[in-house]
């Protein structure tokens, strides 16, 4: 971890993309080299996501990704777990509705842990912010396969209203493709997370060239 | 949380008797009502596990043992969260195959928290506590309905197998009644952990006494 937390421009501009695991979407292909490659072509955050991995081979996973990512000065993020993000020296845990709730997170965490939050709603966010997440991850925004009981797509507007209203920088998520991610960020959303843009891509390094490329060019 | 890890021969002594939660099992009774009355007739220890509870009910409900744990001296472990044991000041936690691996859980916990293993296999024991456990929950030693994937039962001759590898204190779990506990214990088990025996029980006072009555009567 690096030292103290982001200033939030700074954590915003770290958000810009999240790529999040799914070894499903892999293939035959090795997570930590798809990771490898998005972090090579810029990816400033990761999120692990392996729901069905078994925990020994887990955490393998989750050492090696926050090897790589400190090693190109990324973000690391660990999905769901608390207690495996502080294993392996995370920068943070992302949270749901299935998980511990943040207030009690932010309780067992160090001050620059990083908090963030899923939800689809302005009250959801706002309440998550309040508790201490320092961003939401709002989706589904589009239909996607990846996650199929993620509940309602919410659409461009529904996501624009989440950044309106959480009162925290505000992460896209759900069937974001590069073409896709323009019109996320043209809602004022900080970042997009992908799963299958990048993990399922024959060329991930691209993948994450082109959300980045959307961002850049996303009014500021 | 008492002021420092117990001394090995208070440990054993504070887990002669493991209470573990099951609220499907409590019927249209209040699971910290069942646990309280346990408390009262002298229950050492509780271990929180309701794996269907929502997190937000599971976090009161970690909080209320814990709390209603401290006001008898007693001892609370949740299962299988490090994160809510941490969250709740829980004095341990107890970790299985499908959790954190305990050197992982070891790291990143205080130095008197308590950490027990799930094992039925001296092997599999010697490791956890190489690894940093305190004790070893083991079993399944009888037959029992309260967890239909628990696996071979291991017998009476298996408890004392491990009893006598282990390295550190080892606790019989699994179909574990008031008259069989006498049996657990004369293998050198330090306690005995139930489920159904005090949550099930219609009088949960009695049965925890039945169990620490056979506790007291063991051979030295």
């Amino acid at each position: 971890m690096t030292s103290g937390p982001p200033a939030p421009n700074d954590l915003a501009r770290r958000l810009r993309l999240i790529v999040i695991t799914d070894r499903a979407l892999a293939g035959s292909r090795n997570v930590a080299d798809i990771v490898g490659a998005a972090l090579r072509a810029g990816a400033p955050a990761v999120q692990l996501r392996e729901k069905s991995l078994p925990p020994r081979e887990t955490l393998r996973l989750a050492r090696r990704l926050r090897a790589d990512t400190e090693a190109a000065g990324s973000l690391f993020f660990v999905n769901d777990n608390v207690d495996l993000a502080l294993a392996v020296g995370a920068d943070g845990v992302h949270l749901g509705p299935g998980d511990l709730p943040v207030a009690a997170a932010r309780r067992i965490t160090p001050p620059d842990f990083l908090i963030g939050y899923s939800a689809d709603d302005v009250a959801v966010a706002r309440a998550a912010v309040a508790d201490g997440a320092n961003y939401i991850g709002c989706g589904t925004v589009f239909p996607t396969r990846t996650k199929p009981d993620a509940g309602t797509t919410i659409g461009l507007d529904g996501l624009a209203a989440v950044v309106r209203g959480a009162g925290a920088p505000v992460v896209g998520i759900g069937g974001i493709t590069a073409q896709r991610a323009r019109h996320a960020f043209g809602t004022g959303a900080v970042g997009c997370a992908v799963v299958s843009a990048v993990m399922a891509h024959p060329d991930p390094a691209r993948a994450a060239e082109e959300v980045l490329r959307a961002a850049s060019e996303a009014p500021a």
